[in-house]
């Protein structure tokens, strides 16, 4: 039994007695908790497949700053490498893949029997939930399939995901057959994450915001409702498309619960565009390097515009490494002031 | 005297016969014709800042693509170097400022008197106007406060541009002060390239995007607004925010004649939210990926949605430098065709 379901009952949109808050990449850089883990660690990748690493990290943030929700500490690129799309994940660069998409042939050679891949995150989820105890809800995530196939297509990182888009509008057919087959790792990977004891679910749009609202409608949301027409059946889940203000009236008639919001929209704007759904967001990690009584203030005017219902505090994006753990929680604990209802 | 002054037209809300079309960075590495002048430079700066390669190259897509207006070949960057604050241009990575903007003492130690050090700007407009002879109007610009602060207080590009940002939340006095010290430079600037010949100005913010609409409202707008009150009187002024769809309102109220849209927002959407103003854009630059026949589709689509009359057709970006020449002559090509009233 859950101890604090604030978030779920939030995400369902259920009456709740205050704001529940947490933090996208709660867990990482900022605490000298996690860096000692992640010292014991050459690689990242060996980290993230740890299942005892994981769950540490997962639960830090917990104890740290107070947060209504833990999220599973591992990397959206594990769906793709259990697909056998091998990365590389490089200190300066970000994740390069040296061998990505490049033919027909490639996609049809994907492999969706990822479960036995990805055993050590669903350990991990086992391991946490065990170690939490009910103290508070613990989320899965995956990325969504847009967002994988624009890295297995690019090979890496980029700021115009050109050759990602260019498979889009030269090969649009391909393009959905690939998209598809990450749908379907996914969906699987999502309910064995549920199966473990994922109590919410987030999915995660990262470069949504390449697309064009035309791309968006026909290579992204598709697949969304899929995962979301799955899922949502079991938890809550929460669809997250970074930089595409134009799909929240989509994504607001998808069968979601939650939609993620990054800082560059109004509260005011995004109730507007999807007014059946619970928000989360959108605090300006930046905002972080403000003086605490700044913060404070925004936090407060933020909260103000969302009110307290059907609403779940976050920022608008993952806390950025340099920013003092003090500040993260003091964004914390003024939600906890002024989100009370 | 012009012989086509389409884009003037259709910039102050006359009527035109068809709509102009032109592409950011129409001038550059998609033409071998550029190549071959740009091959005579060792060094990027070396080109930008001789005035007869500036206008050659300028002139070369009004030739290759019959485009309805030519637009300075030059870089945002030279304004914060007259200001004192030096780039490198790297190859792979973009510029670099050496000694970025660290202290409100450096702030004070900018150089507001640039005009000495942009002759080469003003000379290449002079040179470009008499070669064009009156065929198309000629286009000036200027990176938009927000983003050229963004460089020099980063130090490079950037995903987040934390370092642009933190300086807004720790310091807004100090970056108020750096913002109107590069405003009242870019006006003296673009001032003197209408008296040199340009016939329409463009401001580009290319980083409008990372910040939150508040901050934008508080750190860019006004900035935006002088700009286009002090140059709006003497020639069309078009204001290019990318990624910061939120801003069409404001942008809406602003003096200036022109909105450049990315490619992230719809048309009816944009039309609603800018209802005062002429519209410029939106084609994805990664579209021109696409087969012949699909981009004069998309181009059809584009025009219908926009209409033909307050509108000017551009991409939502630069062109892309892999883009196939063809392809950007089929847009400009369609535009024509599909664009008559």
């Amino acid at each position: 039994m859950l101890q604090n379901d604030l978030i779920l009952r939030a995400a369902k949109g259920e009456t709740v007695e205050r704001v529940p808050v947490w933090m996208m990449r709660q867990a990482g850089r900022v605490l000298e908790e996690y860096k000692a883990v992640r010292s014991k660690f050459s690689g990242f990748k060996e980290f993230v497949k740890n299942p005892e690493a994981s769950a540490e990290v997962t639960i830090q943030p917990v104890d740290i700053f107070g947060v209504d929700a833990a999220i599973i500490f591992s990397d959206i690129l594990v769906v793709p490498e259990a697909m056998g799309i091998d990365y590389i994940m490089e200190e300066a660069k970000g994740p390069v893949f040296p061998t990505p998409i490049k033919s027909e042939n490639d996609i049809d050679n994907t492999n969706l029997d990822v479960l036995n891949d990805l055993r050590y995150v669903t350990d991990a989820i086992t391991i946490t939930k065990r170690a939490l105890a009910g103290r508070v809800p613990l989320i899965g995530f995956a990325g969504a399939p847009w967002t994988i196939f624009s890295y297995v297509t690019e090979g890496s990182g980029s700021k115009t995901f050109s050759k990602a888009k260019s498979w889009l509008y030269k090969n649009p057919t391909a393009s959905h057959r690939l998209l598809q087959r990450i749908t379907d790792a996914t969906i699987t990977y999502l309910h064995a994450q549920v199966d473990a004891g994922a109590d919410l679910l987030q999915v995660f749009d990262s470069w949504a915001g390449v697309l064009s609202p035309q791309q968006y409608t026909e290579f992204a949301i598709p697949y969304m409702n899929q995962i979301s027409d799955s899922l949502s059946k079991r938890v809550p889940v929460t669809l997250f498309a970074k930089g595409a203000h134009f799909s929240l009236p989509e994504l607001n008639n998808t069968s979601c619960n939650v939609i993620g919001l990054d800082w560059n929209i109004n509260a005011k704007e995004a109730r507007l565009m999807a007014p059946n759904k619970t928000l989360q967001g959108n605090f300006d990690p930046c905002a972080l390097y403000a003086p605490l009584t700044d913060i404070e203030k925004m936090v407060k005017t933020m909260v103000s515009e969302f009110g307290t219902q059907k609403y779940i505090a976050n920022l608008g994006h993952g806390l950025y490494p340099d920013i003092e753990r003090e500040k993260a929680k003091a964004f914390v604990d003024a939600i906890k002031d002024f989100g009370k209802a």
